[in-house]
């Protein structure tokens, strides 16, 4: 019988459960996992921070494993079949609908209304719909893609990665500019790599602790400063110092700090572009001057919400190409059982470890 | 001999005075002025608000005239050359200097840091740099362009077409959008010409007093609601009433209020664009949220700084056009001799004209 | 019973059939027709000059009528169910896939291998899949659209006006642009209509018949050549007079005639940009030169494929404002029985007519 | 005395001469010669297949030495002064004007009519404009930038980086996208190595001889073709099987064979974009279909002439960056004295090298 980690509703301990074998509708699937990732986004759902969740919910969205049955076709984007046995991963983002005024018209497709997240939006009673399980329900219309590369490898890159694609999609990176990375989590670390993939020449990291600077150092940062040691005006100077007084060329905020957003703002040159994606729960209001933040310095400043399948799809080619993975096979994974899923949650709040894995083998 | 109006310095009446014909440079031309604008940066100006300004100033930086004499050759855009007599307008702005990194790298040529204003960072000292005269110094290197069209009509856009122009080209609006211009001065009344001249279907307008909201309807806004009467609560549910409940797809902000910056981003659909210009001075700090005013939006928020020559010229060539002119024949225009700059710039600044002119033979 | 009018085979007179009624799948309805198109694409079909198409093929890709019966839920964009006796249009294109590289991946919906087209890749076989109809069949996943506008003035639109939509925003055009178009048929008049709505100040068209060059100026073109008595070097004289000697800014293509391409090329400004939307079948070879034409002069050259469900929602909504669809409201519409859908074709391949309907009530 | 390596006309073989010393003007500098390039440009400037080369002519466009005398001021793009004994480079492309209509309205400087090219459009009888020479004369104006890599390094890029550069920003890779660069030339190898620093994950190269494809594949093409034993057939069909059947996502073309046009469209995905930069010369016409090759795939075709100081300034900077250098660090060059000149045409027009430097020392 499958077995589930449970968060039965916010601030309670994740228990483990026993649930029936899903019934397969036509054109779905059993997926054996192999490993399902323990987030930032899941130590928010633990403590009950985002809305619109349906506890109680099994935790996991970005996930690897094996197709352990399939009922009718499943297909990838090339119309290939798959086949049980078959290794692959699936987007957590479910039923965007393709069908309203957001998928169609405005073609804004992670603000549609409909989108279901597989670990998030979709709790215990739409059924095995997380990865910290034995097995997961693949409704019909959940797009899967094969993993060739190493699952580890696959799942050093998580979400951070394809949310990383699409904040650096909207940075707009040309060849030869200084990029200036504002957090030092998984999500800033893959905007780090990705930002050299795109052709900056310099990327700049603010973050903490120490551990995770380094980090950044090994993934491509050309410097990196630290913010336990260093404030506000410390970290404008130092920044204005690396770009000849003027600012980075492109900032990409991940932080999860309200002041950083303004930060971004101000450590970035005149007709700069600023992504802000550390923003994903409200962590409260924040001052600007409209005037000498905004305007005058003739700033973009861009939103980037959630990611859709092509960053997904692009992030499993990255890692699965033997000229780029090699970032991401060697980051540090620390792997806990379906049983040891508090210790991974509180591991991943205190920032001990960089990359949480979940294995129900172990 | 010329005859100048002058702030001696911030918040000092205007004075006239008469000042020695220029020997003119290789290459240089003095201008008759005809017209001169009185806008609410001249009101700004007045009170000191802007930074970087040489006091004695002779404020007009939109004027038109007829060249009264040529040294050397002065060529427009086509390489065709200017005689004595012809009737120009020229861009304020002079020395974008064509050799800086703002200028060569970034391509963003608003921040050239060497540019200069006629009437706002030339001041007395630098010569005849303002239009409210009898004439105006074009220095080598100012760009004219003749005025083959009435020159009241071109007056009347004067420097709030080309702004608009530039808030509109950042705004991107796609036929069939909804525009949201918060704002009703002469900048909001061009904005609200030029989307619709863009392709947007509706447009509304949100502002004060009753007369600009009338001649906003008259300008082609869809429909218009009044600040006074309405709190920001009343003006969203306004907003999302027009628009399918949500938000504009592009939202214009030219109010000079920094309130107005975190309104037009909740008044805005999810993954639409805000263009801030109503911010060229200092009007304080404001509180937003960034998780749930931008990122979870996934908006874009764009400064939008001065403009450049190719939007100054798109405006000239608008109000020549005998199918696009005639809005801007039909404005509102009130005349000031040089003798009365003081009653123009009270006038302006509490908004019981539209649009004041200098006209020096009054 | 349902009657369409079928052509058997490519060259075949257009034939009345009885057709039973189709049992309703989940979801799906029947629409009664007030009017169908008869489209250039359709004087094509019957030629047997696109391929791909199932003969016997019942034509009429665009209509509107009255849904006769719903089967389970039908929801417009805005998630609002659609009842019994709405007046509708549907969007042609159906099946886009949502789950293939080129939907998901490229984002190129209009080039999804899967994507069907009622009236033309769906045939007779396909059920009651053509406008050319008392009733149409709306298969689950059709795209429908409310037209509280008269149904005349929609259907002035067409095809043409979402496949001009299409063009011109792949055109990116400026405030203040000359775009020039080559061709006078619907998509001419209709793209002549929408540049003038997205800022273009002056428009000039080349075309054939005179009549159609008088319905270009009443559309808006600022100029007008006639083709039949201008040969190719005078057509590029002409639009260098109008120009300074430039070429247009923008130069969309409508035409059918290969050559056309590269006039297309020679005709627009050096940086300019060129869509080519005239080419949707194969009008042979042409030669250019890679050099002069498109590398030296800097030239986008932009091929535009289809519409998508954008650009027909864009479309509806501009000929259901009041304030938009006066031109599309005086166009002139001739109507055909269905029995008279051949003199219908012909009346369309030999231009007499500007724009045929079929009216299955006549 | 200046001595000089001059092509007297069309088809001669180059000389030398001996040029009195220039009169500096005020803000002009005398370059001493360290290296310059001898590049395919020479060598059709040698054929006098160029138009507007005024004989006789020094050629040498990229060019690295020292300053050997300053008149007045020169500044680099941050406001700093330039020394004598300062090793610089400087953009041969001069008086783009930013003052006429390409300049400052369509904002498409390499087309401005006035600009004037060091070794290519400046003659002899300008000056000492060209780079094979022991000295340059840097005319007011001139754009120069310190280079503080190792100027073999530099020159290794040469003329072929910035157009590199500048055919890459055309093309708008994105992560993860499959290239397609046809040409193996140094223009070709420099793409390469751009593509891959943008993020394409795979770059394929169709080009001759071996010797420059293996050169392809030391600079990361993933795998190459060679055009001397696989026809136009063979080459499809390859590009084909390494791309899922679509094609390419981007190509760049830099070939100098017009059909090489057409296979670039044909090699391409439906919706991709190709580049067009290896026609600087005219190759003479070739044959296309509109409808198959263009409308149907809804291609984007760019046209890419000439580059900026954007351009040339990031080349700059990618060269002077120890973590982007290596590839450029490792290029094989050959150098020739001035009185080899003609030798090092013959070698660069046979591609027995692959760099060829002029250096005025030898």
């Amino acid at each position: 019988m499958p077995t589930v980690a449970v968060i039965p509703k916010p601030n309670s301990p994740v228990e483990l459960r026993e649930v029936p074998p899903p019934e397969l509708e036509q054109n779905s699937a059993l997926l054996e996992v192999e490993f399902s990732e323990v987030c930032g986004t899941d130590v928010y759902l633990h403590r009950g921070l985002l809305t619109g969740v349906p506890y109680p919910l099994v935790p996991g969205h970005v996930s690897v494993g094996r197709l352990d049955r399939i009922r009718g076709e499943l297909l990838d984007v090339n119309g290939q079949r798959f086949r049980e046995g078959d290794r692959i991963t699936f987007l957590d983002v479910h039923r965007t609908c393709n069908a309203c005024w957001y998928c169609l018209v405005a073609k804004a497709t992670t603000r549609c209304p409909h989108r279901k997240v597989y670990g998030i939006t979709y709790g215990l009673d739409d059924g095995l719909c997380g990865g910290w399980a034995t097995h997961v329900y693949l409704k019909p219309g959940t797009r899967c893609i094969h993993i060739d590369s190493d699952p580890e490898t696959f799942m050093a890159g998580g979400c951070a990665l394809p949310t990383a694609l699409h904040a650096i999609e909207r940075g707009e990176i040309r060849i030869g500019d200084t990029v200036l990375i504002l957090g030092s989590g998984p999500v800033g670390i893959n905007a780090i790599l990705l930002a050299r993939m795109s052709g900056a020449l310099r990327v700049l990291c603010i973050g903490a602790p120490q551990s995770r600077l380094d980090a950044a150092l090994q993934a491509g940062a050309s410097k990196v400063l630290n913010i336990e040691t260093h404030d506000v005006e410390a970290r404008r100077d130092w920044v204005m110092e690396q770009t000849s007084g003027r600012g980075a060329d492109v900032t990409i905020e991940v932080t999860g700090v309200a002041e950083a957003v303004v930060q971004a703002m101000r450590f970035t040159r005149d007709a700069g572009r600023v992504v802000i994606v550390g923003q994903y729960t409200d962590h409260g209001p924040v001052e600007f001057n409209p005037h000498s933040d905004l305007n005058r310095k003739h700033l973009d400043v861009r939103g980037c919400w959630g990611s859709d399948f092509s960053h997904f799809y692009r992030g499993v080619e990255i890692v699965s190409d033997e000229t780029r993975a090699q970032p991401w096979s060697e980051m540090s994974l620390t792997k806990f059982g379906l049983k040891d899923a508090n210790e991974a949650l509180s591991e991943v709040a205190s920032g001990a470890v960089l990359k949480a894995l979940v294995d129900p083998k172990l």
